[in-house]
């Protein structure tokens, strides 16, 4: 007999993102899923958008993280409501965990669920985790050659949210050719969204707040 | 029965471990894992060091990333050997991946081997390649609350370069408090070394080759 452990895992896996999956259909909340490297700025768009959003469309975040409650006290400190999640070491969130944390979360009260994976552009592209889509954030400051050597998340994203692009105003400050991004990343994803923006100064946040607007819309129709 | 499946992969891949370390310690070779998120620096910190030291020690890097050979051709334009290792999607280097590489490398020619892992802070500090020391670099753009976050890789490594300094100068760039980072990092781990650098600029790149000198100088000696 022939044990294929690592499909096992997976189905394990698929099977509590199925049940995260019907949980959200049937409670009409989108969840998006949030990936990138460590300190692209998940949690500072995140803030960012709660504050702004604020009264408009109702916001709860599962923040993922191997250890600390940062993230978390960040957004609740934003006005929304956060469930921690701590993978004690491990690279990405399971479903199991997701479907443990929106349990928690107060669903009357919200409309949008931003999950927040732990900070890693490799291991959460391959763990579904029930979402309605993912988000893959990169900053300016991590270089431009990154869809091209992390290939299956800009894949797999709906919406690539390129970060910290008040970086780029100084001329010199930071090498990055944003054309080559698109490029590199539509290669990979013809239907990908993507948003330039500065979760410091706000700039780009409007075409973000457009696209979740719609997409909230469209769900609640 | 119960088997231990986690138990047995990281055995397997310590046991090559073993073997890299048993090869490099007969040669005399000094083999330093570059690991951090993807964009820190690491490869054009490899491209400066190999520039400023050419001709006092002789350096070769075996490159791990998922896909593409960008960093690999970016090593042998500065000058120094290099051995491609694509993933395939994987997270980390295993050791009999580096193994097959050091055996690719011109070993006569070579005093000092980096080993530049996929761009990842959490899964390659788990896998032991038989090197004799890890680095950690963590660009100042991802902030200062890393080594409180992903704490593994600052407990495990022996020296940490803290790069792209040069975006600190311009007051309000980036929010960085470089005292937060060692504090942290030496409360995990008291004896790490710390090197504040730019490898844009070069600034701080001194105490850097020092600690390398000595290091290639204590294995010959």
């Amino acid at each position: 007999m022939k044990v294929n452990i690592g499909k096992k895992i997976l189905t394990a896996n698929e099977e509590y993102a199925a049940k995260n999956r019907l949980l959200l259909s049937e409670n009409k909340k989108l969840c998006l899923n949030m990936i990138s490297s460590p300190g692209s700025g998940k949690t500072t768009i995140l803030v960012r958008t709660i504050n702004d959003l604020n009264g408009k469309i109702k916001i709860g975040v599962i923040e993922g993280d191997i250890r600390t409650d940062i993230d978390a006290k960040r957004i609740t400190a934003a006005g929304a409501p956060a469930i921690q999640i701590n993978t004690d070491g491990a690279c990405h969130l399971s479903a199991l965990q997701v479907n443990a944390a929106l349990k928690k979360l107060p669903f009357d009260g919200i409309d949008l669920i931003f999950i927040e994976n732990v900070g890693n552009l490799v291991c959460p592209s391959a763990f579904e985790l029930g979402e309605n889509a993912k988000i893959v954030v990169l900053s300016v400051a991590e270089g431009d050659d990154k869809p091209a050597k992390y290939p299956a998340i800009f894949a797999k994203s709906k919406v690539l949210l390129i970060n910290k692009i008040d970086l780029l105003k100084t001329a010199g400050q930071v090498d990055f050719n944003i054309e080559r991004v698109k490029t590199d990343a539509r290669r990979l994803n013809k239907d990908i969204e993507i948003f330039p923006i500065s979760a410091r100064t706000g700039e780009g946040f409007a075409e973000w707040y457009r696209w979740l607007t719609e997409s909230v819309g469209k769900l609640k129709a």
